[in-house]
């Protein structure tokens, strides 16, 4: 970070790291001096219990937007910075900024002030927070050193770590839509990331979670941020997977947090907190605080629209056997949700809504699913790439179990 | 070379073929690349055979200042591009700078002009040639990945490719005062050379030659470029090891040529190349045509002298057991014949001149060694360091073999 080790020295260690592998012991020292490269988080005479929660990320990933207002609402307290997205996986940032006049930009001291007067704040990332991630981010990306599992794992814990929480909850997702597709290796990844967490004295777990299938309905910033809204206010029946997994990643943490004592408890303290309206109005109030307009909460109508909204329906009659995942990511990124390179503009607008998931019965001639467009230029060609993403089959398939496997 | 490939990814890729290694096609398409980075010598026009003679490098070897002539002498032609000494070993343009007036700088228009007048010229390596491995040994050099096989066999042999001979002999020097310590990594060194040049379409051999006790008795620049002329005007009894090499390489290199159709014919040829005084007055033309006094050859009072001559005498006795040949040539850098750092002046006069090789008796009080000197400074504790390099054995110790085989 001070400049003393030139780039070719550093690129020459993350080959080796890369090919050779880090101890555990390397990989922990090496996420600490990540750490200690830049500031960290001053909670100075904050005595509540501060817990963060990451997602490796996936599509249609929008959990964070409703189990950090559950956890603020049982009394937890999450300073939760969050990214970009990039590719095929969408950014929790992105999706907030969706609501209009939401600020994300406001400083670390501004952001624990926050969570001190309502318990959470939802901002991104700071260059004053672990600096050497960006530099050793910015040289894996060019010499094809990303796909290491102890420089994952320290680049997402020192990260963690500059926010100095008590506690750690990790999803780690798996399958066509994740970074990870191989259970052996996101398992590793998590095993490494829960060693560095209580390697560095922090209460860490990790979730292993399915990302076979895009999660919930929505891909596409506004329309995921409506998806979790209606999650938190009981509009509508929220999709199964999605809501189960909130359910579950929330009580997981407030047993962490020694709020809830059994995992029956938790569950349905978590209940509770939706059935009551508490995590609604902990979101509203997030918004509140940074500036956005918290009606958005209850009206979903207040958010950005798409001009044209394109009714997908199959051509073929069974049961959806398969999704593919990454490509439907990769679809809702060209119409605008997403970006290819860093820095590039997006439309909070435009996305995917999925009506049939896995198992799923289809009829001919029925929808499965809507484009939010803000053009119709080349419209039949994501029409086509929605259809062939899904595999019907004429066979009912076995329900494949959502994973849900957490390592500690 | 052009910029193109920043020199974060090239070290990135250098760790990569460090720990993982090369395919021998990966190898050779390597050094053709590298070869083809820059200028080729040019030999429009030219009908000789020529060789390239090219020694990895060691304490004492100055069989390249005997060689080259020989082979000229009987009619094969070289164009000799050298190195400089760096840390124990020396290098052959230190050497043939100590001769006064002599000039090594020349270009290699200049230097094939005078191939085809006289038949060899030995010259200092220009940036003109294969610039890729600058570049590379450059970033070797600051990223710990100088001992690779495929890397320093690429390295090698790109430079002698840019010569464009029709053969290039190699002598690989394997011990205590080489860079390579081990008879089979030296073993996959000249192997990999051998494929390269194969390959690349010239004949190729490496010799596999001992590096276990200094070659000859003199450690120093103008010490060894007297003891080859001493060797080629058969003045004095060479020491034999250092003979029967300077026989046996050259030998080798008429067989390849084609010159000389048994080895026993090839071996009595250069024999008598020495005993007619072909040999050495083909040293004195070269010397000549690179503005050197060619008087030096036959008179080696010329050579400039060191103010000082300390004898080094035997506290023990019994017979060399072994001599440690890289300390040897560490003294003799501190000394000022080497150099610790690229560009570091050195002094041609200083240097070790040894009475007593491995299996020798030595007696109490008889002399072991000679340093020359032009400071008196430290001088104890360089006799000090002299006799302990040295391991003297009651028992008179079994004759080891010198090594010399043949890769092709």
């Amino acid at each position: 970070v001070d400049g003393s080790i030139p780039d070719y020295q550093v690129s020459a260690w993350l080959m080796a790291a890369y090919l050779n592998g880090l101890s555990d012991r390397e990989t922990l020292a090496l996420t600490l001096a990540m750490r200690d490269s830049g500031q960290t988080v001053d909670w100075d005479g904050y005595t509540g219990l501060r817990l963060d929660k990451h997602s490796t990320g996936g599509v249609g990933d929008k959990v964070t937007l409703v189990v950090i207002p559950i956890l603020a609402a049982a009394g937890v307290s999450i300073l939760k910075m969050s990214g970009r997205g990039l590719g095929h996986t969408g950014g929790t940032i992105d999706k907030l900024e969706s609501i209009p006049g939401f600020r994300t930009d406001i400083t670390v001291s501004e952001a624990v002030k926050q969570v001190g007067k309502i318990g959470a704040a939802i901002v991104g990332q700071t260059a004053a927070l672990v600096p050497a991630d960006k530099k050793l981010y910015a040289l894996r990306d060019v010499t094809a050193t990303i796909a290491s599992i102890p420089l994952i794992a320290s680049s997402i814990m020192s990260k963690k770590l500059a926010g100095n929480p008590n506690a750690v909850l990790l999803d780690v997702k798996v399958g066509d839509g994740a970074f990870m597709k191989d259970l052996n290796v996101a398992r590793q990844l998590a095993k490494q990331m829960v060693l560095i967490g209580t390697g560095a004295g922090v209460t860490t777990e990790a979730a292993l979670t399915s990302m076979d299938q895009p999660l919930g309905r929505a891909i596409g910033n506004s329309l995921e941020v409506i998806e979790a809204c209606d999650l938190l206010t009981g509009y509508g029946e929220p999709d199964p997977i999605f809501y189960d997994l909130c359910i579950r990643l929330s009580a997981r943490a407030l047993s962490m947090a020694g709020i809830a004592q059994s995992e029956e408890n938790s569950i349905s303290v978590v209940k509770a907190l939706i059935a009551n309206g508490a995590g609604a109005n902990k979101l509203e109030e997030i918004i509140f605080a940074q500036k956005g307009d918290p009606k958005v909460v209850r009206n979903t109508d207040l958010f950005p629209k798409s001009s044209f909204v394109v009714h997908v329906v199959s051509n073929e009659e069974g049961y959806v056997k398969s999704i593919q995942t990454k490509q439907l990511g990769m679809l809702a990124m060209r119409l605008g949700a997403g970006r290819e390179t860093a820095n590039a503009p997006i439309d909070p607008a435009v996305g995917i809504v999925l009506f049939k998931k896995v198992g799923d019965k289809v009829k001919t001639g029925e929808k499965i699913g809507e484009l939010h467009l803000n053009s119709m230029l080349g419209s039949d060609t994501h029409v086509r790439e929605l259809l062939s993403s899904y595999e019907i089959s004429t066979t009912k398939p076995k329900k494949s179990l959502f994973l849900f496997e957490i390592l500690h």
